[in-house]
């Protein structure tokens, strides 16, 4: 079957629990996957660290960069530039793991466009009702940036048939281990095992 | 997530292991599976059974299917006709089981291309000479008989990449969990889960 990794492409509301997700695959199956950092230009909010939640970068760091091409798929929000540094998604993939990039739409799309191989998954509450009550209750934002969030929430959900899989994340540990199980399931793409196929086709080739 | 059931094409080389992959899966899970049962026109050979290996039919009948639009496909081997009926396997999906379709690659694609959610698997021996070992080591075919399956396996092998995934056969066991991890995930296929977008759609659609 393909040795080499999967690279998977992770997005959704802001809200579903992506982050809490990603933390209990990669604590669960620490072996199997390796979560890709982004790199960004916007300042560290408190208690992020460089190079655990992002690469914190300069503008002019982040624009060496896009013109070395060492990145995958790069955008600019508010004013700051997000981006997905190539090399280690490469390495880590030729190391056999399984690569997830928590990356939002328009980023997945062009890495998908890039990577056709890339395995888009959205990750959703049950429901827009849910995804509210859950923003609410963490009980640290204004109204406003929830309103923000969900009417942001609203423009996303357009792009969601864009993507191959969706992902119910009501209970945690559940979701989590669909998501294993999807991404251990494309390591039997046909696509991703062609030194197999040839070998056989090969070998066969001696009985016609 | 996609209540109905999945439609899954499972083809591969004679002496691959197919009929006992089925077979283990269906005892496995009974509840989630059900396996298309062909119609055809050659004569039962001994031992089989008309509803459990064939629906055994005349000529005329099976021509009658064909005119009725009653067949998902069909084909003419050797003299004989082959094909699918389509209301067992569409009653079967509606109900919520995953319908497994035992049939060549032409009909495979014939499939595919009529219900283009048809998952399509390919089943392999680990090797050639793995396939070669199988075929010789039940003793019950003559050499020109081995020979022939083999040459037809080499003709079967260049349709291999028109399958999405691949399943190697070395352990019946692993293999038949592969299979069914495989097809379980794909009832998370956001084309299988329209209703649930297009409520979530609907309902943020409220908060832009």
């Amino acid at each position: 079957m393909g040795h080499k990794g999967i690279l998977a492409v992770v997005s959704g509301f802001s809200g579903a629990g992506k982050g809490t997700l990603m933390k209990a695959l990669l604590e669960h199956y620490p072996d199997q996957y390796a979560l890709s950092i982004s790199a960004t230009t916007r300042s560290p909010r408190a208690g992020e660290e460089h190079g655990r939640e992002y690469f914190f970068l300069t503008r002019d760091q982040f624009e060496e960069l896009i013109q070395k091409e060492a990145l995958i798929e790069y955008a600019c929000y508010v004013g700051n530039y997000y981006g997905t540094p190539r090399d280690y998604v490469l390495e880590q993939m030729e190391k056999g793991k399984d690569v997830i990039l928590e990356i939002e739409i328009q980023g997945a799309l062009k890495v998908k466009e890039r990577f056709p191989d890339t395995l888009l998954l959205f990750v959703t509450p049950p429901s827009g009702a849910e995804l509210e009550r859950r923003l609410r209750s963490r009980g640290t934002e204004t109204q406003e940036v929830i309103a923000g969030r969900l009417g942001r929430a609203a423009e996303e959900a357009a792009y969601m048939d864009r993507y191959e899989y969706l992902l119910v994340n009501d209970d945690l540990e559940v979701c989590m281990e669909e998501m294993h199980r999807l991404i251990q399931a494309q390591h039997h793409r046909i696509s991703g095992c062609q030194e197999l196929v040839e070998s056989i086709k090969k070998e066969l080739e001696g009985y016609r």
